[in-house]
């Protein structure tokens, strides 16, 4: 099952479960990976940067691969992203061999020019292999890499294994509209654009041509019901689920923070044993906690899944 | 009337307008400036980031300074961070002969360790005067210079003319507790906290300590309201009111065309003649500003001021 | 006496005197600016970064740019880079007013992509003016801003009034090489190419193609006599004047104190009354000064100018 | 033979040998190691930013850091720097298993603040155990990572582990005075200070009190004649052999192509069997081959061993 431009839906970006001791939680690694597919989402992206990927070595990374795509039955995307191309090639070809449906690559942050992110790329993909459906993640605010829509072409039309784009620029709806144009136009094959940025403009995204979110929030059950009824041209419906959401969403953006609000409130959620982070890790204060406790309970109001 | 730390409420930063042509709008400096006043302000930050500072030449800088604080009866702090300090000298001095209450000062780019920080500042006010009180600004999103409590300690132990902190340190929740807790075990004097990012946290951020926003959001007089709220210890209305402008407070919050969205939506206000800004300039495509007006009218059903 | 892209030889990066007070010597611009002439130098260019520029006022800037102009016999470039293109545009059209023969400008630090680039141009001659030849400055090291040949080329055509690459890319030598190439090929009409870098590279990139060089070494001598070797094709001779400076050169490449080492040396060679910089400034300690005495001792017995 | 403070001498920076076809070239590794060692060399450094670690995967890094230390009889430092800490871990506690003397850190371009650097290193350190005593690379002109005197004092004195610093900070040569200043005022124990920088300011750095070099120049030989002169106090003799190869050290300097520059002599001289990069390389035009072998045959009048 791999990847291809049709995909839409949610891709939850999964968390990895550590035990207080900084183990691989094993058990909840399947709790979360179950409670991901009750939400309904259409696919999983796992060892992204939330993911806490660069804290696993190589052995552990493939092991939660392989736990992950035994137990899903949904496509799994393994983030791949490396300093270097020979990590990044035993990484993609080990997991595509445990049956991963594709990989996701970020551009290195000190990609500048035009031309040095559309060579990047061909050179991952020729590392990589041409038979690996890949995930093109666009994050200039954590990345500082800029790519303009036509680089975005030029680096889909140059290399067939691009199926996804993985759209978290800031702002970003004009470039939705502009890669969705450049479809109409014929000057680019279809490409499946799922958002991410915690979800902060999904409302809008999916008004403006994207297919789904792929994104780590800490309710991705609301994301699959955002992202139906935006398809479903229930307008008002979409925004008032996503309104009564985004006081967290918003709270679960900041930066530094944002993977332990995740944790914190997955675990409430029941889909892990523990949130703790392995070192280094960032710490929620009991004020942070009380601030999310609050925020569960009014939104409580308007979704009882956040009753916890 | 020179700003001190016991400054609190809004500070809106003021946009500068324009007409179509790229002149200033003097007519609309004095209706903004009345809007903001209307709109129960406690100050005013103009040349600000926002107020498109770098687009004016020191003649209309000054000139703009002028007007406000001329036509303005609460305190007008001026933004005046500049690539070398006799530039800022200038229009420091210049501002305040004219009757601002105080200076807003930014850390440049360039700044990287914690000595260079706290050195920068000292030069800052060695250059401007150490009579004139000033905001200092923290800003990493933007400025990529990273302050921590200590340096702030440091800087307002060193320099008795820092009277006030412009906090959009992102997450920065807990950055006012540090400081507040500085206050509280005596290792710092008091300081005003006005906080910014589009007023994005602002609901928490009153409960942390702050004394109030500076930021240039489209509905200031939501910010005085949210602000006297949560000090009236009202915390449900508080959290309500803000919540129910967090869409648009969100989408104002992109980069790049944040000003444009806070100008459309003024000029629908009527603050402003046009939404015009002096070039470079960005731009709303028909679907943002469609959004937007979708925004707006969801806003009206919780705050009538959105009914434009 | 407008600047063309027939420019060639050496123009100096002058620096700007002050007295140990802080005040702009006067004496010694006139002082400067003849020690530059006497050297044989093809033009100047002032308020460079070197220039301490930023830490003029307006008023001064002008000033010195008056001075320098009616002084000189040779054509002067104005550094004009500016936060905003008001700035720009005041001082491009005042120093052009005073007879200055053009301007420079350097992209701002948070360009990325190649039509951020590109349109920045554009929007910076609309700002100052078609008729104002411009140099255009190519210095990642320091702006952080990376530009391709294809970039170049597209700057120099869209822009006619586009004359100068001041040259100081790292590595640059290919990109010489790639730019006249461009010009053989017919893709790009004539450009002048002087090399910055403090002509740490100076020696091979006029076997590539440059015109000449445009940097602020002490020996403005020395630079001159070398172009000209280079150009009669006097290759050993070329290289051996410039490897004996080659020492002091690199020592005057160390960011953060070149200019102090270049003033230092300029004082010793009686060209400025005093090395002082306005603050902020850099200083020598004494160990500095004691290398800077030793590498002048060992440069003396290849050349007599060294000997101080 | 564990790496102490008292190391000295010259740290070669080895390149890692590859055929034309991208494989690693076992031959080259031990005919490269045996130059070093014929060269004088005090010790090897494998796996740094110059030997093309991040191309290599974590079975290749092993399988050379294994085959160096069995053949070098000097002690080999390996570099370790990786995006996390299991990583880093997995490869410091093979290579050491594997006889390495120590492992060399490199800060991530992440880090702003004095304590996030501070930390960084005291969790690098809980992550390889505080038995492997490790290098500290301080090299802001790429890492974007600015480490004062008192930070790198801090570092040194909470880490009984960090034994050795690899200066390539730029300018550098106050910040030597400084850790010496520190030494001598008891406020800091004694360091190994080796530098780097492709040796551009070794002749200052030994008279400011380095204790050697760590670079990967291809006549590391002249390195460790350098050293040599200068411990002896032979001022005029190691800077004219110093002076004679600045014009190679300069040109080998350039970022992006220094490697292949590198290379390319080191196969002249018969070090290695191919002068191949690893995919992504850099490569060097006929010009820039042609003006290696210029300034080789310059560089032959005075120094015999540059005759290839």
């Amino acid at each position: 099952m791999l990847l291809d431009h049709n995909a839409q839906g949610v891709f939850a970006i999964a968390v990895t479960p550590f035990t207080p001791g900084g183990a691989v939680d094993t058990a909840s690694v399947d709790r979360v990976t179950d409670f991901y597919l009750s939400c309904g989402v259409s696919g999983l992206t796992i060892l992204g940067m939330m993911g806490e990927a660069p804290k696993l070595d190589a052995a552990e990374a493939l092991a939660i691969s392989r736990q992950v795509v035994h137990r899903a039955n949904v496509p799994v995307v393994v983030g791949v992203s490396a300093p270097g191309f020979a990590g990044m090639r035993s990484l993609a070809r080990g997991v595509m061999d445990a049956g991963a449906a594709g990989v996701m690559i970020a551009p290195p942050s000190s990609l500048r020019t035009d031309d040095q992110i559309v060579n990047y790329f061909a050179q991952a993909v020729a590392a990589i292999g041409a038979d690996i459906p890949f995930v093109l993640q666009d994050y200039p605010l954590v990345l500082a890499v800029v790519m303009t829509p036509k680089v975005i072409r030029q680096i889909v039309m140059d290399n067939p294994s691009c199926v996804m784009l993985k759209h978290e620029d800031w702002p970003g709806l004009e470039k939705i509209s502009a890669l969705r144009n450049f479809q109409r136009d014929g000057s680019m094959r279809p490409l499946s654009i799922l958002c991410g940025n915690g979800g902060l403009f999904l409302d809008f995204e999916m008004e403006r041509g994207a297919d789904g979110a792929m994104t780590g929030y800490a309710f991705p059950d609301m994301l699959v019901d955002v992202v139906k009824l935006a398809r479903a041209g229930d307008r008002a419906a979409a925004h008032d689920l996503f309104d009564a959401h985004l006081p967290l969403i918003r709270y679960e953006q900041q930066q530094g923070i944002g993977l332990a609000v995740r944790k914190y409130v997955l675990q409430k959620r029941g889909a892990i044993a523990h949130d703790a982070q392995r070192a280094p890790s960032s710490t929620l204060s009991a004020g942070a906690r009380a601030e999310i406790d609050y925020l569960l309970s009014r939104l409580a109001r308007h979704d009882p899944r956040a009753k916890l």
